[in-house]
């Protein structure tokens, strides 16, 4: 029998989740928080009713594992996150877990023979609205973080994740670190309009943006509008504009870069005073480590100049994370799976960061996109067509079959 | 006798009214209030002491005239305004006042003949921080504004200029376009950084420069700073700093020309989010009435260029005042008085709005302008030297005696 993904109950779980932390039309699923523990019990329900073995871990990753007779090795995994930001959509890592189960599910129900266990991990934290860092679980399962120290981190609202995950009672007892699995592969919607530009339904991803962040403070001279001649000036609001200007530039002449200032104050910020302090944001992406890099230092020279012109210049890194170049194997799998299925697919680069970028440390890893409508993310507005979602589960499901085969 | 100014008496006047208004070292006389009319009193017992008729009109200017028997005609007119901004120094305006009462002190002291009556006058609400527009009062003498229609104007905390003048006991009879001189001369501090940067110690100020305020609103599309490309981008702030870069570039390629973008705000102003709408001020100012319009359509066409690549552009105007061009004829009297007192002089044209703008609608009217440390003003650092101080109420006295022989 031919495994086939339950189209309408994936639906329909991704509904009934997105139902969970709903208050007054807004959904807020904050990590560890009453409304996680909601989504938390009904996954784990599902898991239950699926057959499989669920295990907590210290972290409070949810792990529910297909662990045939006679079956041994380490496990394929499937997964992502259910916790989300403030205001958020119902796709966004909910689509990534409840595909893994509904994989599960089908390859089980379908009596498919599999050569090495399978799992559906739902990390806790990815979305770090609440606790800093973000994909955080992943982390701690990567071993970039002790699994204390995260336990220890205090939220926005003062209390400790540690305690919230036994408020809740998802403490569990497994070492993070014991999760190494044979591949890891992550599905997610593409919070970008790629797909949707190009019309293409499956985005096999092969690489994850290096993240460079800085907040560049620029002190110039403020003075009369009227009365100061153009000569005579110290403008540090033309300077971040220049600055701002340039970075575009220097991204659409490299391939494959984004550049972005996406805040900026003036000081005193008065129609008629020239600008004394210009504030500003610089968030800095790119798949390879040596372009991003030449970006950084690119920004560093157009900083140094203005520095030879008089002006005061710090920056300070607020992020960075080195690209991740995903398994070649498992995006080949991808690419072959979806052309069997006759369903167009395009190598493509996450901008956004996922815990699959924190698994790449310890497994082959990688990851699928399904397009979204407008690339709208992180916002009620998030929205994937059905039949992609049920295209994505199903290349998703020949993937790990073959990973385990 | 040659007419000498009295310097010390000059300097302790400025020092004594800079203590009216002053409450916990803090220096603010808005026009109208409490405060104001404090200084309003001090101004008039001088005037008094100095044998000055005391006139105070209905939009509250007063104005204290030496008229010699035997003398007739229209007055040569000396003044400007002893309200101040919030926080404010000591110099801007009242130096224009008391340094007019001081020439006619010194002209009446030593019995030097003049052939028209010589008057000072203390403009109402030259700042324009409690009742809108500023320059009211001389913009009332000038013919521009009603006098009831100023009278009703309604002040930031809800009381009406009329109410206040009666108030305070300066709603006067007088009708003020009764005030037709035959010259007006107004003594400024810089407010400009110019010439104290060229070490010279006097400005004749030949022109006043046109204002054009614009406030621009820039829409584009916010998206994902990570996964949105940036051929697909429509990004405000980077729109809003190239407009912010370029008109720098236009200002400092035509001489005379200043630019300034003073404010600017993000939307949504989020470190990862290209911004949907940048809000910013433009301030142009050109001392030539074609060359600020050409300016003004300049930057039109950068608005039409951003249209063109799909952005949403709106620009409101905020002000405008056409170039003043002083009299030609006080304007050499001031640099041959100079050249005569050996005191370092240029031309140059006034950055900020004065008085005399309203006044050279009416008559032939000229600035002097005295160094200002550091361009300050509008500022409790405001500060000019004492030197320079009375090197302009000389100047300004020897132009006046010429303008009434």
């Amino acid at each position: 029998m031919m495994p086939v993904i339950n189209a309408k109950r994936l639906i329909e779980r991704l509904h009934a989740l997105g139902q969970t932390g709903r208050h007054e039309g807004t959904l807020t699923r904050l990590a560890a928080g009453d409304a996680d523990k909601a989504g938390r019990d009904l996954l784990c329900a599902w898991m239950q009713e699926a057959g499989l073995e669920i295990g907590i871990d210290r972290i409070g990753n949810i792990i529910g594992r297909w662990d045939p007779d006679g079956v041994s090795g380490a496990p394929v995994v499937m997964g992502s996150h259910i916790d989300t930001v403030i205001d958020a959509g119902i796709y966004d890592g909910c689509y990534g877990v409840l595909s893994g189960l509904s994989v599960i599910e089908a390859l089980k129900g379908s009596g498919t023979r599999i050569g090495r266990p399978i799992a559906v991990v739902a990390f806790t934290n990815e979305e770090g609205v609440r606790f800093a860092p973000d994909m955080m679980g992943s982390l701690v399962v990567a071993g970039g973080l002790e699994t204390d120290g995260a336990l220890a981190t205090v939220g926005t609202d003062g209390e400790t994740l540690g305690n919230e995950l036994r408020r809740i009672g998802y403490a569990g007892q497994l070492d993070p670190m014991d999760l190494r699995p044979h591949a890891y592969v992550e599905l997610h919607v593409e919070q970008g309009p790629v797909l949707e530009a190009e019309g293409v339904n499956l985005g096999a991803v092969d690489t994850l943006q290096g993240i460079s962040w800085q907040r560049i403070v620029i002190d110039g001279t403020a003075n009369h509008a009227g009365t100061t001649p153009m000569r005579l000036r110290l403008d540090a609001g033309v300077a971040a504009a220049q600055i701002t200007a340039a970075l575009d530039g220097l991204a659409r002449a490299m391939p494959g870069a984004v550049a972005t200032v996406g805040t900026m104050r003036f000081v005193p910020n008065a129609i008629n005073v020239i600008p004394s302090r210009a504030t500003f944001t610089v968030d800095l992406r790119h798949p390879d480590e040596a372009r991003l890099q030449q970006l950084e230092q690119d920004l560093a020279l157009l900083l140094d100049g203005l520095r030879a012109n008089g002006y005061l210049v710090s920056a300070e890194r607020l992020a960075r994370f080195e690209p991740v170049l995903f398994d070649q194997d498992i995006v080949e799998k991808i690419e072959t799976a979806a052309t069997a299925r006759q369903i167009g697919c395009r190598r493509m680069t996450s901008g956004a960061g996922h815990d699959a970028q924190m698994m790449a440390r310890v497994c082959p890893s990688a990851m699928l996109f399904v397009p979204s409508k407008g690339g709208i993310s992180h916002n009620p507005q998030e929205f994937t067509e059905e039949r992609d979602l049920i295209a994505g589960a199903e290349v998703l499901m020949d993937v790990v079959r073959g990973l385990c085969a």
